[in-house]
C-alpha cells in the first residue's frame, strides 16, 4: 500500500469514526475536527475559495443576456428536432432546472443537469454530500425520482498542501458517493483538475418516459406554493465563519449567541445534505403543477423564473418565509448584505418550491413530515397575473428550530 | 436590446466576419484580433489561468490513488447492478474515456463523459470549439459516433473586466455550440460560475445499444497502433505564448522562426478543434480492437492506461512519433520540460490511439485521409507482454507540416 493509499484510508476511517456507525444519522455526527486528520487546527475548507456555494453563480441578469443569443438557436433547433422525432415535446432548456432531450429510442427522454460550486462548509465529507444532493435536486425539481448515473466534477485547490489534499479529497469524494448511494444511483466517472479555488459538483442523468417528469408550467389561479426546506443556509454558513473573525462577529453578537450559530450551522448542513427525493415523489401523488429548487438566485429569483415559464396568466405571491432559527435576525443585523427577507439570499441545495392544488397542499406537507420527520410550509398563493413573483411587504417569518 | 445583448451581438458579428462566410474553413480564419472587439491589443485569453489545457489535470498517479478507494466500491456495486439487470456487461468506469451504465430500458446503455480545462489558445471562438471537440473525443474513443446531448461548463475569470467578459464569453459559447452542431448534437444546458481562472468544458451523453460502442479491451498480438492526430499541441501553444516573452523566446529562437511558430500554432488549433468523429466511425468499418484519445497524460500515459485494460497478455510498443513540424526541435531546445519524445507531453483534444488488425490499418489510414484530408499514422505494434506500453529508445519523429 502506497503512502497515498494509506493516508486516504486513514482519512476515510477517521470519517467513518465520526459517523459513529450510522452514516445517515446527521444528528450523531460530530463537528469536523481537522486535528483528527493530522491537519492544522486552523484548517478551514471554506478558505479555499473566495466565493461560497451557490453565491458563485454568474448573476442571473448577466447570464440571461450572455446566453440569449444561444437561446434563440435552441428554439429553432429544438423545433426541428421535435419535428424530426415526430413528437411535440415542450422545449425545455436554459432557465429551467434540467434539460430534457428526446432520444432516438422508443419515446424515451434524457433528463440531465449539472452543477458545481465552492466549499460552503468546513467538513469535507458533508461538503461532498451537499454537492451531490444539490445536483440531484435539479432532477427532483422536475419530479424525476430515479437517477441513472452521476459524474463527479472536482477541482483541487492549488493552495492545499499535499497532506491537506490527501485528507480532504477522499472525504469529499466519499461524501458525494454516499449521497449518490442514498439516492439509489452511483458515480461512474468525472473530471478532476487543479484550480485556485477548491470546487465540487457533478452531473446527474436519467433516461425516462415522459410521464416520469413533471413539466413545471401548469400552475393555475388558486394553487398554493409549498417550500420543503427552510431558507437561510448562506446566512448560517457565513455567521459560522464569522465566529473566527471578531470584527464580523461583533456586528451580530447582540442578536445571536455562539451556540445559536453553531446550531443554525448544523441545521443548515443537515438541510443542504438532505435529498429532495421524497419531496419529488410526493409531487406525483399530490398532482403538483410545477416546481423548482431554490438555489443560487434565492427564493424570489427562482420563483420568478418558475412564474415566467407558466402557460396560464398567473403570478406567485409569497406571504411566509420559513427561516432557520435566528438567521432572520442575523441577516437584519448585517444590514442589507444578504437580502434574505427580500428573497435574494443565495441558498445551496435548498428546498423545492412547488405549485400544488389548494386542496392537496396540506396533505402533501403532512405526508412529507410523516415520511421524513421534516416540516414543509405553505408559503404563498398563485393569483391571476403576468407571470411574475413577489414577496408581500411584511412577510411572516417562521423560525425553524434546529432538529435535536 | 440591452447593453449586454448589443455587446454580445457585436462580438458575434465580429466573429462571423472573421470566419468570412465559411464557419468550417479554418484555413480562411484570421488570427483573433482583440482590437476588432474593442479589447486592448495585449488581451490574451490564455493569461486567465496559470495552467493550460489538459496540463491542469491532477497527476495520473495521484488521481489513481485518490480514487482507488472508490473504485473498489464501484466494482461491487456494478456487479450488483449487472445482476439486477440480468446482464453481464463489462464494468467500465474510472480510467477509461467514458462511463457506460446499463439502463432500465430495453437493453440500452448510457455512455457519458465530462471534461473541462483552462484556455490553451487566445481565440475565444476557437477555444470553445476545442473544448467541445475535446469532450466529444471521449465518446469517439469508445467508437460512439452519435452524441444525444451536451451540457456546457463555464467559469468566467474574476480578473476579466465586464467588457472582456461580454466579448469573450459569447464567443466561447458560440464556438462550443458550433462544434456541437458540427457533431450533429446540441447543447441544452450547463452551469456558469465565477472563478479566478477562466474554465471551459462540458458533458457529452449518448444513449445507445451495446453494439454502438467498442469496449477497448480486445487488442491481440500482431495488432498495430494507429494515431489520428499529430503530437505537440502543448509545445506549439507554449511556443506561441513565448513570442511575447523575450527570455523564453531566446531559448528557442535558434531552432525555430517566428513564422514556424505561428504555423505550428495554427496547425495545433486546427487539429484540436477537429472532431474525432470520422476516426470513430471508421473504427467500426475496420474492426478496431480498442482505442483511447490522447489528452492530458500524453501519448504514453494513455497508451499505458489502454494497455492495462486489455483482456489478453499484450504490450504496446511505439516506434514512430508524428509531431507538428519543428515542435520536436522546440521541445529539445527547452530541455526536458515537455517530455514530448518521452510521450509525456500533455495534449488537448488529441487524436485517437487505435488498436487495429494489422491487415486493416493501412486501409483505415487511407480512408480517413480520403474523407478528411488529414493523415493518420501507424505508430507501433502490439506484442506479447504484461499490459504495459513503452516507446522504443530512438523513436522515429515524423514531422507533420502545417496544412496550407
Amino acid at each position: 500500500m502506497s503512502d497515498y493509499q494509506s493516508i486516504a484510508a486513514d482519512a476515510l476511517n477517521a470519517s467513518q469514526l465520526e459517523l459513529q456507525g450510522n452514516p445517515n444519522s446527521l444528528a450523531l455526527r460530530r463537528p469536523f475536527d481537522p486535528t483528527a486528520h493530522d491537519l492544522e487546527p486552523t484548517f478551514r475548507l471554506t478558505r479555499y475559495a473566495d466565493l461560497k456555494g451557490r453565491g458563485c453563480k454568474v448573476p442571473q441578469e448577466v447570464l440571461n443576456k450572455l446566453v440569449s443569443s444561444l437561446q434563440q438557436d435552441y428554439t429553432t433547433q429544438d423545433h426541428e428536432h421535435s419535428h424530426f422525432m415526430h413528437m411535440a415535446l415542450p422545449r425545455i432548456g436554459i432557465g429551467l432546472d434540467c434539460s430534457v432531450t428526446p432520444l432516438r429510442h422508443g419515446g424515451l427522454c434524457l433528463v440531465q443537469t449539472t452543477d458545481f460550486f465552492y466549499p460552503i462548509v468546513d467538513d469535507p465529507y458533508m461538503m461532498g454530500k451537499i454537492a451531490c444532493s444539490n445536483v440531484l435536486s435539479d432532477l427532483y425539481a422536475m419530479g424525476v425520482t430515479e437517477c441513472d448515473n452521476m459524474l463527479m466534477l472536482l477541482a483541487v485547490s492549488t493552495k492545499m498542501t499535499e497532506k491537506e489534499r490527501d485528507v480532504v479529497i477522499p472525504l469529499l469524494m466519499r461524501g458525494f458517493k454516499d449521497s449518490a448511494l442514498e439516492a439509489g444511483t452511483s458515480v461512474t466517472g468525472g473530471q478532476s483538475v487543479v484550480n485556485p479555488w477548491c470546487t465540487i459538483g457533478g452531473v446527474a442523468s436519467t433516461i425516462c418516459q415522459p410521464n416520469e417528469y413533471i413539466v413545471p408550467d401548469n400552475a393555475v389561479v388558486g394553487d398554493v406554493l409549498v417550500l420543503t426546506k427552510p431558507l437561510g443556509t448562506q446566512v448560517a454558513v457565513s455567521a459560522h465563519q464569522w465566529l473566527d473573525q471578531s470584527d464580523r462577529w461583533n456586528r451580530i453578537k447582540l442578536v445571536v449567541s455562539e451556540e445559536d450559530v453553531r446550531k443554525a450551522y448544523h441545521r443548515a448542513m443537515d438541510s443542504m445534505a438532505r435529498l429532495n427525493r421524497v419531496a419529488a415523489r410526493l409531487m406525483h401523488k399530490y398532482n403538483a403543477h410545477g416546481s423548482t429548487d431554490v438555489t443560487g438566485f434565492g427564493l424570489l429569483g427562482h420563483a420568478q423564473i418558475l412564474a415566467s415559464h407558466q402557460k396560464k396568466e398567473v403570478s406567485f405571491v409569497i406571504h411566509n418565509l420559513p427561516v432557520i432559527a435566528k438567521m432572520a435576525a442575523v441577516a437584519k443585523a448585517c444590514g442589507n448584505m444578504f437580502q434574505l427577507l427580500q428573497g435574494h439570499s443565495a441558498e445551496t441545495s435548498g428546498g423545492l418550491l412547488i405549485c400544488l392544488p389548494r386542496e392537496q397542499a396540506a396533505a402533501y406537507c403532512k405526508d412529507i413530515e410523516k415520511q421524513e420527520g421534516y416540516q414543509a410550509w405553505i408559503i404563498g398563493i398563485v393569483e391571476k397575473g403576468n407571470r411574475t413573483a413577489r414577496i408581500i411587504d411584511k412577510p411572516r417569518v417562521i423560525e425553524v428550530p434546529a432538529k435535536d
